[in-house]
């Protein structure tokens, strides 16, 4: 039974994005698996997709750790089917001047970030290279591109994953293996976001920020290029955005 | 009447990229509207489209030209419909080193590749700007990025043109208007590319070479994008590419 | 006695950077040849240079201009010496929005921007290519990395220079001719800058805007550096610079 | 006394690179502290330095070691002088497909490439950040730029050390300390490389290797910059190299 379903695996699956590309991979037949290191909602995150008529699993799984990544990878593949998707959207932005940024902040970003990144991807890339295809999606940011004043630890945790991904696409693409990696260029919004900038919010209006399920669509539309012509790199950011 | 159509402006519709581009949009509903500078084939191409149950019409314009490009956008805004889609496809790719690269030549490139993008994009956005929406794509290359040995000519015209894609972003996205680049890394699986590289293609097999039609899709998925997230630049490239 | 002149030579010498460029060239011991379209204060430059010791030579040549470009070399490595150091630091920094944009304006940056550093450079190369040495260094601008909004032409102008630049290192790098590109982050403190942003100025203090004569510096360095460790683009700002 | 020396301080004064940066600064009356993790060969840089006529220090210190780090800035600075000049030139280089890189190998690398370069760099900038000037030159990669094929955990670290020299220029370079990044696009002229390449090496011949002391030149010539026109970032590669 668990090999017919089709698998798009969620590592980071928040409230809004990773809860976003869940939904919408869901909707197409997808089973979601969605993790969080730790919290409350995903059980309501799952009940939704199910609501929706879709099918959902959760997990909670700290992405930096590698045994219980390679638990995580071994129960969906044993137990509910083929990871045909890969997601990775653990999040990490902190903002601190290089003089206020402790070693264990630091340390933790880069954690988040890229390892667990490297972590989940390299579990689940064995997986995919034994059957010669799907697709690895990697949510990357502004600071993917730029150390900006203040990103120190964010932009290093960032940078790394999409050197991460540029090597994987490399390595993964000529046996069948989709790898991309999305720049999100500015704040999603989120209820934290918009508590955090009010002034932002109002100022832009609708449609002036990133909406999760307006980006999910783009993850979506990635995974259904051929391979002919894949994607590796798109930039995403609102109509509004100045940059 | 002609208030009713949408047109989908695909200015250097070739037989490959330019013709899949048009052919996917008029699937959608739009009136393809195709342009060459001259040459037989744009017949045969409206006819494609017709057959396939699609609208469309063929105009000769040089796209170089500011008064046939002047004519062309008032013709197709009062007599087919007001453009919702603008494409600039013209190719322009040579190879010459430095030194046997004639005058000629490299003022010729790049009228083809970025004064010929100026010249009709402009034309093009007075009218969107007037209805604040519209989509406008470019096609990039590899050589939009670097400028690799043999390549003055033309990584000096498509990095123009990608100049370009990047102010209109800017200017005209806040109006409402998608600008978006499209950097296809690699050759187009065409008559020409198959002739020219015969190896290359027996080497790659299928899928190993862009497809015209799976670069298509890219361009209608990026219309098809909401607002809040607008990718602006996008890489395509085979599955099997070395990049 | 030509040929014992080693000749550093600057297109576009104007009051500021590229007077400073042929200064710099000049104390250590090159003629400097020294161009400009038109206009007065050529022989003043001319004039500072041979006070201050050194050996100088001025040209009125449009580097637009095939013709008088060829004629321009010919002269210089006929009567003057060998060109050892090439420099192109011709301006061309309008700002319009793209719809404000005439086909004149746009046509004209290119040719300042990109066609005539096109020309001399050919010119220049053959004779380099010959000898089997030099120094080619391009004057590059924050335009030459990105499209801005309002700056389509000269964006568009200083990415085809920059792709220029980058074929030229690929194809005389191994001839052992050194092609190198300055990006200019920034207004060059300039009798026009002044008074163009006067509060800019007063805000940013000493050292806070760009020195034609600390540019200059780096342009000698590049010069300066082996063959084993050549650069090929180099940025420079002000330490103020919010970038 | 200790207050009337300038100190170079150079992190991972290898044999080569670090070597010869160590070198160059002594030669211009900064006092050299060299540091490596352990090994021998310090005694020699320093007595190698010392018989020129420079002045050094050798230190073991593990650059990913927070507390030693500090120490290492406490002894430097109570003993030796103020730290003017900060080298980071750690390595970290390997080749591994991500498939066959171990969890223990990813997180060691980074650590050589950016915590180290984190834990140094901060500590040693609250020390420049007191004075209001200071140097701090970071070595970069080929891998900074790009993830390629076989190099996640290498281009990783690099990509993170790129962001942080960012970081670090855009927050320190207002107060008056020079933030600059390396580029070193090539393998290095070592005993190491001439033994794994030796058909690059006879092919490329002198000078088409990158060498030490050129390299170490281009250190030099950034930290003599005025401060109205500081470099940010600069690529090295020999004339020869194709790129």
């Amino acid at each position: 039974m668990a090999a017919e379903n089709k698998v798009a695996l969620v590592i980071g699956a928040g409230d809004y994005l990773g809860a976003a590309i869940a939904r919408r991979f869901a909707r197409e037949g997808f089973t979601a698996c969605v993790t969080r290191r730790r919290g409350e909602g995903l059980d309501d995150l799952v009940a939704s997709i199910e609501d929706a008529g879709g099918a959902a699993r959760g997990f909670y799984s700290d992405a930096r750790d590698e045994d219980q990544v390679a638990e995580l990878i071994e129960t969906i593949e044993g137990e509910v089917g083929a990871i045909e998707v890969f997601v990775f959207n653990v999040g990490g932005n902190v903002k601190f001047d290089v003089l206020d940024t402790t070693t264990r902040v630091y340390t933790k970003v880069w954690q988040m970030c890229a390892l667990a990144g490297f972590l989940n991807a390299r579990e689940v890339a064995r997986r995919m290279m034994e059957r010669g295809h799907g697709t690895m999606l990697f949510t990357g940011a502004t600071a993917s591109l730029r150390g900006a004043a203040g990103f120190s630890a964010f932009s290093g945790g960032k940078h790394a994953l999409r050197a991460l991904a540029q090597s994987l696409a490399r390595e993964l693409g000529p046996n069948g293996i989709h790898v991309a990696h999305v720049v999100i260029d500015g704040p999603i919004d989120t209820a934290a976001t918009r508590e955090l900038f009010p002034e932002y919010f109002a100022k832009r209006g609708p449609d002036g920020v990133l909406k999760p399920e307006d980006i999910a669509e783009t993850y979506w539309a990635i995974h259904s290029q051929s391979p002919s012509a894949w994607a590796h790199e798109v930039d995403v950011r609102p109509y509004v955005e100045s940059w």
